[in-house]
This record gives structure tokens, C-alpha cells and sequence, in this order.
């Protein structure tokens, strides 16, 4: 043991400063685990049929004329805004030319992620107004949060993704924000990352710096960004949404097709019902991607949770959700396309047990269920308004637990480890022997957070809970964080972009 | 709305007080969903070939004459206290006698128990010496504390189980206390409950006492007590524990064979290796109990965490142990036994987040690998050294949704909800729909302590974490505390008993 403290002892003395070397490359999950299937086919086949009823006979609300005609041609029945599709038409677009797997290419390619086929890629928490952590409390979040978000998802090599809206810059205009949000993805980490999709005109921008970071032509031939695209459930995709979409697609970029639902609310007070309901969705909005250009990367996407009966209020973590996300992984594997969903939800206002509890319940079957792209895997709080500092390191480390479980057994010699039982027999501790010598460092996932140590250790050193030292955490990540090396003409480039496009409006706040 | 308000109004109105009313019997869980299996027939197949390997080449330590004398007459190689198994020998000793399936009576016949096959029997936390709450913190835990567990989880509808050793009560002497902690068992509660384990006449005791409850002939003829009998893992079983075991299955009454790892100390530091070994110790140990009494129930058992590397401390909810608990899980069914595991373990000193991260990661699995019996179920804090009142609370609501998500996908007609789907139509909200009126009092598990209501009305309302909120229901919930009915002949002779046994020998603290 004395041996192995100098060894690495000597290799700490080696880096000047841990700050000095990136953070430690796991580009994405791939799980050897299988997938946990709660449905059979039976029940599969039921919620397809459904699912088709409701395209056939009730219809999908399209509120974007381009979105019609593109319908119109392929053969749907068009009443005003209503497109009723006949029986297996989106099923058959979407098999006909969808891919079931993608790479989203990184500015650091050892970074680019596979999207798709057993593949998990954690991305943070997506969308939250107000910021919190265990100094300030909760606030409107701004840019500087958003960028700290940014450095600390680039440091915790649990998350795969620098995600998109990791909170949201209040102290900047609506209408230019997006500039800023995607510059800080492209500077401050070099991991793939989200576009905005608020206005066709900023899926352009996102576009254009996107073009400006790897080249036009890569852009055209390569995955480089992906888009959260919800519909408007139940049964209707808005404008916006949908224009954003299309500017997507046409350039060969990635959209998630994601209907977002608080189920009793945007649908039925059944898992069944839901998930029959969340297909119809996905497939209408997954096809119309297809029809604005075949083969476009796109990902079924669903956030579902339930409401209170009570109070109507959205509740996370509960079971029926986690039932949902299931079945849907399920249906989106059948139709041959990637899939979103899960994360580290909770409708908790602070990071306590409440938080953990209904986070786990999320992520665990989220993994199970072979997600392969998570959003909201880390720093999510209070049913998505606030992001998190304590939170994000938390949940990381939760999701580094993942990556070990997703690898389930090892059944080779050195896994099976009958020659250490032969050498140790009964009785005798396992501490010792060679095998354990010879695995100590890799065995067992080591979490960055938990405390393990005695009562007594604990209590001399403060008995601290999990957020304090969670707190003391993300603190020194951002003191130590070194941003990656961008190349000096892009960054200019695009920081004259940025300047050019913002002076060509007014700031405004919608 | 208003007519339900009043419905429910009236109802409640008709009862004089809630405590008059005994807690709702939702005896144990009938999974309906499959269970989850990581290992494929290749990894069982080589990790029971493995097994066998042990039980055959090395062998396990029985540190107790009729055991020897047990395993020789069977035709095991004998040498000292170490038995050798010729292949196949337990497995043959088993499946020949051991039951799938067995119920436990309780003294409520409401309450009785099915133990294996598709059922999860949840029962609290067993053997802290330590009790932790909100007010008074860490602390000894006594005879008060013991019974207060006891009644709330009496309370508690998705508790199945009233359990054993829910805490210490330290201020009991230790060679008496058995008496106390059965008689709270059977007075404070009706569900079914454990033994003790801690010396043979202490097992006597137990039987003794069951059967001034139960009647001598019931006792003989049914199970009415279950009995947790760890191994010395590694590869050893100990003299007090196989002569409580022994006591247990002559007399008809169920063990737990449960080989207790922390894996890195007392298994190899892989978790195929410490499957491996844990299947080894369990054969062997259930196979005793089989050769004491052909049919016994009995209970394949294992309790496995790892070990921090770096300190040596046992870690939970970690990805290891939530893999060899899956595992074992499958083999045990292999075995053809019921199966104890899980739990909502943790390392946490306190109730935090951690806390609830740990737990959630060993209680899903635990439901979706199908384990049968689940101690430490609700209560359990600091790696086992104190029982927790709030947590009790906190995952006894844990415990509830489990029970939902286990019922899995309703496919019936309502589940499938076309009607509300065809009813409401693209862009209108379903919450006054017939099939949401129809459904929402049954509609979503409805968590007893989550909050999620505004930040705002959370604010208003204290900001209370979770634990704050635990601590006033289960005040509230002891102040409401009714027993349950006792026939006071039965009570006087359980009494009569104890005072003329614990008359017969001096006290003492081992």
C-alpha cells in the first residue's frame, strides 16, 4: 500500500496543476446491459394501432403552412391546420428514410458523440429561468451563470454534451441571447452542443456560426448541432417550432421531435393512453423532418410527467412517468429511430431528499430503458425552473455510476475471479490477496461526493450534507477550469459575426 | 367537482377520527411487470458451474458439530469444519425439498404473507444500534424508540412487514431483549414479523412465544415467523447462527441464508467473483436447513455493498452492488427459492441527498430484479448503524410508488384511454374530460411527502426540506396511533411467560 501512495504521489508531483490537462475523454455510453422492456409485444402492437387511429382519425394540428403542403403532397387528408395521415403513412416515411443512428460531431473530434443504437449521451439541464445555489440562493439566472454551467459540464467527464439552454441569460434581450448562448458552448467547452430554436431566424444564426466553426461544407455533410423541438401537446406543432425545424433539416442538422407532456393535463390520466398519444406526435413531427429533406438526423423525443390530481401541479420522479419513458424507448426502438428522454427530474425546490430520490427514480430508467439521448441529466430543479450549481455536481456523479452500470458484468478470468477465492478460502479477508492488488484502482465506482467515512470523521470534519459538499465542489472546478484552445481567426470570426447580426435589430424582450 | 367534494366530505364526516380506523391492508406486492435479468444464460450458466467449483475444491467453514454431522451423513467430504460438496450435491438437496413459494401468517390473517414467486414483502430496517431524528439527533436507540418503529411501521401501508431488529433497544439487557422485541412486534402491530437469531434459546424463545400467540399446532403447520441468518462471509458459517437456523427449520419456520459482503473485504473486489462466492455460501447454508427438516422454508438471502477502496469503507447504492443483487436475483430462481436482497441502503449520516440518491439506486433494482423479501426496506441510515424515524417516512413513500410501477401497463380500455384521446381532440387540455372525471381519484401514485406546489406557496409555507416535513408526520402519525385488538388472555400469557423466563437467568450485556 506504502508503495502504491508514492506511485501516486510521483504522479501528482509530475502535473504542475490538474488544471493544465483537459478533462478526461468518455465520449459517450455504450451499453452491454440490455434493455429492460416492461411492454411485450402484445401491448406494442396495441399502442402502434392506436397510435395509427388517432394520425387516421383525429389528426395532428400543423399551425405552419410549409408544414401542409409538405403533408398535402405526400398524400395526407388536409382540413385547414388538421392533417389526418392514412393508416401507416408516418411510419413508413420515417422507416423509409430516417437514420437510426448519427454522429454529432464535436470541435474536438475525441468528442464527438454516436446517437443512436446502444449508445447514452448525457447532456445537462435544458430551459430554467432562475439559477440556485447554496450561497446566493434563487435567482434569475444570467450569463455568467449560463457560462459556469457551460465550464463545469465541460470539466465532469459524465456529461457527454454541452447541452443548449443550461439556464437561461435573463440579462440579456430575448430576441439576441441566442448569440451568446451558442458562442459560450463553441469558447468555453469543446464538447458537441444544442442550437436555439425560438425563431427560425436564430436556427439561421445557429446555423451560420455553426458553418463559421467547421466550415460550410463539413457543415452540410456532418451532424453539429442538435435541436429540442416539442410539440404542442396534445395533437398540434406551433410556427415557430416547426420553422425551426425545417431550417434544421434543410442544412442535415439534428431535431428532436419531442412531444412535451404533463400527462392529466396535455393528455390522458393513463400510462397507456399517454404513450399511445406521445407516438401519434412523434411520428407527425419525425415524418415532417423526412419531407423537408430525407435521411435529416432526427430523434424521437418525449418529456412526460404527471400532474397532481389535487392541485394540477407538475410531479417528477413518480412512477408513472418512469412507465412512460419505458414504453416509449420501446416504440422508438420498433420505428427505427434514436431516442430522448429521462434525465434527473424532480419537482423539489432545493437539492434535498426529495430532489435525490425523484432524480434517481428518473435516471435509473432512463438507462434501463437505453435512452440515447438524456437530456436534463444534470443540474435540473423545481420541475425545470431552476438549474442548480450543487445540483449539476450531484446528479454528475450519479451519471458516472451509470457508465459503470451500463457495463454489467465482466465475465472474463479476471472478472470471474475464482483464483483469488482458491488463494483466500474461508474465513481469510480479500484485502490482500493478488487479484485484489491487482484491481484495486479500477475496482468499484468512487463517487466524487459521498461520504463513507466513520460518524466520528464525518462529524470532526463538520457534518456536512451532500450539497455543502457539492457546494465546496463546483467552486474549485471553476477556480482550476482552463478553457480548451480555440483557434484565434474563428473565435474572431465569430465574435464579428455576432456583432454584424446584433446591430442589425433592435434588442427586444419577445 | 362539488358533488365529489361532498361524497368525500360526507364519507369523512362518518368517521369519528381517522385512528379509529385500522391502516389500509395492501398485504404485499404481485408484480405484473418482468423482472429485469442483466445475465443471460451463458453468464448463469458459468457463474453456477463456478459455484460448484467452490463448494466442491475449496469448500465451506461450518463451525458447528451437527452441521458436520448433517453434511457427512448426506455424503460430503468432511475434513475439521471445512465440508466439501461433491458436484451437484446442494443444488440436488434443495430443488428436491425447498419450497418456491411459502406464506407467513400473521396474526391478522389480512396480513399474511406470500413469500416468492412473483410477490415483493417489504419490511423495515433491521439491527441499528443507533436511532437519528430531526430533534434529537444521533443517539443509543432504546426499548421507546423500538416500539415507536414498530407503530409506524404498523402505520405504514406499504410496509408489508414488521421486521425484526428495527433498532437496538441498547437499554435492554442483550441477553433478554429478544423478549421485549418480539412481544412489541405482536403487541403494537398485526402484520408478520422476524425472530431472534442471536443465540439458539433465544430462537426457542421465539418459537415459544409464536406459539403462545398462534397455538402449538398452528405453529407447527404454518409459518409464522421468518429469521435472518447471516454467513461470516467469507465461505463460513458460525455456531450461533446455524443453531438458531437449526431451532428455525425443525421447527417449520423460515430462515433467510444470507451471505453478508462487503465486496473488496469479504469477497473479491468483482462483482462476477462475489456472485460467484455468494452462490456458493447460500447453497451450501440453505442446503443445511434442508437436512434439518426436509421442506423448512427457507429464504435465499444475500446482503452485498463493496467497499470504498481507497478507506475501506462500505459504499451503497453504488452500480456493484446493484449488479450481484440482479444477479443473484436470477440465480436464485434458477434455485427454485424465494429470494431476499435490497433495500434502500445508504452510507448517508443524515437524511440528505445522498441519501436518497443510495437508496433509490439499491430499491429500484431490488423491485425490477424481482426480489421476494426486502429488509431495510424503509429506515435505514449511516450504512446500518442507525435507524432513522424521518427516512422511515421518507421511504416508506418510496415504497408505495414501487408498489404502482410493479402493476406496470394497464392495457384494458380505460388504460387505453382512445375515448378521452378522441374526446378532447389537438390543443384542448383533458382535464375535464369524462375519462379524466372517471379516473382521477385513482389516477398517478400521490407521493405522501413530495412537494410540488409553487416555489411561492413552498416558500409561504416555511421552505421545508423533505426531512422537515418527515419529521411532523411522523409525529403526527404516533399521535394517532390506535393498536391494533389483542385477545387479553393471549396478551396476559405472552406476559406470564416473559416474566417467568427472564426470571430464570441473570441478566447480561452479550
Amino acid at each position: 500500500m506504502s508503495e502504491q501512495k508514492r506511485k501516486r504521489g510521483g504522479r501528482r508531483a509530475r502535473q504542475t496543476s490538474e488544471a493544465d490537462n483537459p478533462p478526461p475523454v468518455i465520449p459517450y455510453i455504450t451499453r452491454t446491459i440490455p434493455e429492460y422492456e416492461l411492454l411485450g409485444e402484445e401491448g406494442l402492437t396495441l399502442i402502434e394501432k392506436n397510435a395509427d387511429l388517432i394520425l387516421s382519425e383525429t389528426g395532428i394540428d400543423f399551425h405552419y403552412a410549409p408544414a401542409i403542403e409538405l403533408f398535402r403532397e405526400a398524400g395526407a387528408d388536409i382540413s385547414g391546420d388538421r392533417v389526418r395521415f392514412p393508416a401507416g403513412m408516418c411510419r413508413k416515411i420515417i422507416r423509409d428514410s430516417a437514420p437510426a443512428l448519427f454522429e454529432q460531431k464535436a470541435r474536438n473530434p475525441a468528442r464527438n458523440v454516436l446517437i443512436g443504437g446502444r449508445h447514452t449521451v448525457f447532456a445537462p439541464v435544458y430551459g430554467p429561468p432562475f439559477i440556485r445555489d447554496l450561497d446566493k440562493g434563487r435567482r434569475y439566472a444570467t450569463i455568467e451563470d449560463f457560462r459556469n454551467i457551460v465550464k463545469l459540464t465541460y470539466q465532469l467527464p459524465a456529461l457527454h454534451h454541452s447541452g443548449g439552454t443550461v439556464c437561461e441569460p435573463t440579462d440579456l434581450p430575448v430576441n439576441k441571447r441566442h448569440f451568446d448562448m451558442v458562442y459560450s458552448h463553441i469558447k468555453y467547452s469543446d464538447k458537441p452542443f444544442m442550437g436555439s430554436v425560438t425563431h427560425p431566424d436564430r436556427a439561421e444564426d445557429t446555423v451560420a456560426m455553426c458553418k463559421i466553426l467547421f466550415g460550410e461544407q463539413f457543415v452540410d455533410d456532418n451532424t453539429v448541432v442538435v435541436n429540442l423541438i416539442n410539440a404542442n401537446s396534445p395533437m398540434t406543432y406551433d410556427e415557430t417550432m416547426l420553422g425551426a425545424a425545417q431550417v434544421y433539416a434543410r442544412n442535415n442538422q439534428a431535431s428532436i421531435i419531442s412531444p412535451f407532456i404533463l400527462a392529466g393535463a396535455m393528455s390522458p390520466v393513463t400510462a397507456t393512453g399517454t404513450l399511445t398519444q406521445i407516438l401519434a406526435e412523434a411520428m407527425a413531427g419525425i415524418a415532417f423532418t423526412q419531407l423537408v429533406r430525407r435521411g435529416a438526423p432526427v430523434i424521437f423525443g418525449t418529456f412526460a410527467s404527471s400532474i397532481s390530481m389535487q392541485s394540477g401541479a407538475p410531479t417528477f420522479g413518480t412512477p408513472e412517468p418512469s412507465l412512460v419513458l419505458n414504453g416509449a424507448a420501446s416504440l422508438a426502438r420498433r420505428l427505427g429511430v434514436p431516442f430522448r428522454s429521462g434525465g434527473s427530474l424532480c419537482g423539489s425546490k432545493v437539492p434535498d431528499a426529495q430532489a435525490a430520490y425523484e432524480s434517481a427514480n428518473t435516471l435509473l430508467p432512463t438507462v434501463t430503458a437505453g435512452v440515447n439521448f438524456v437530456l436534463h441529466a444534470a443540474g435540473w430543479l423545481e420541475g425545470g425552473l431552476a438549474s442548480s450549481y450543487e445540483k449539476l455536481i450531484m446528479d454528475a456523479d450519479q451519471l458516472g455510476m451509470m457508465q459503470t452500470f451500463a457495463q454489467g458484468f465482466d465475465l472474463s478470468e479476471n472478472g470471474q475471479a475464482m483464483d483469488a477465492i482458491r488463494e483466500v478460502g474461508p474465513g481469510v479477508h480479500f484485502l490482500g490477496c493478488q487479484h485484489t492488488q491487482n484491481n484495486f484502482k479500477t475496482a468499484f465506482y468512487r463517487s466524487s461526493i459521498a461520504d463513507n467515512n466513520s460518524f466520528e470523521q464525518w462529524q470532526s470534519e463538520g457534518s456536512q450534507d451532500a450539497v455543502q459538499r457539492a457546494n465546496v465542489i463546483w467552486k474549485k472546478m471553476l477556480a482550476e477550469y482552463t478553457p480548451p484552445p480555440i483557434d484565434q481567426a474563428t473565435d474572431e470570426a465569430l465574435n464579428e459575426f455576432m456583432a454584424k447580426r446584433k446591430a442589425e435589430f433592435a434588442d427586444s424582450n419577445y
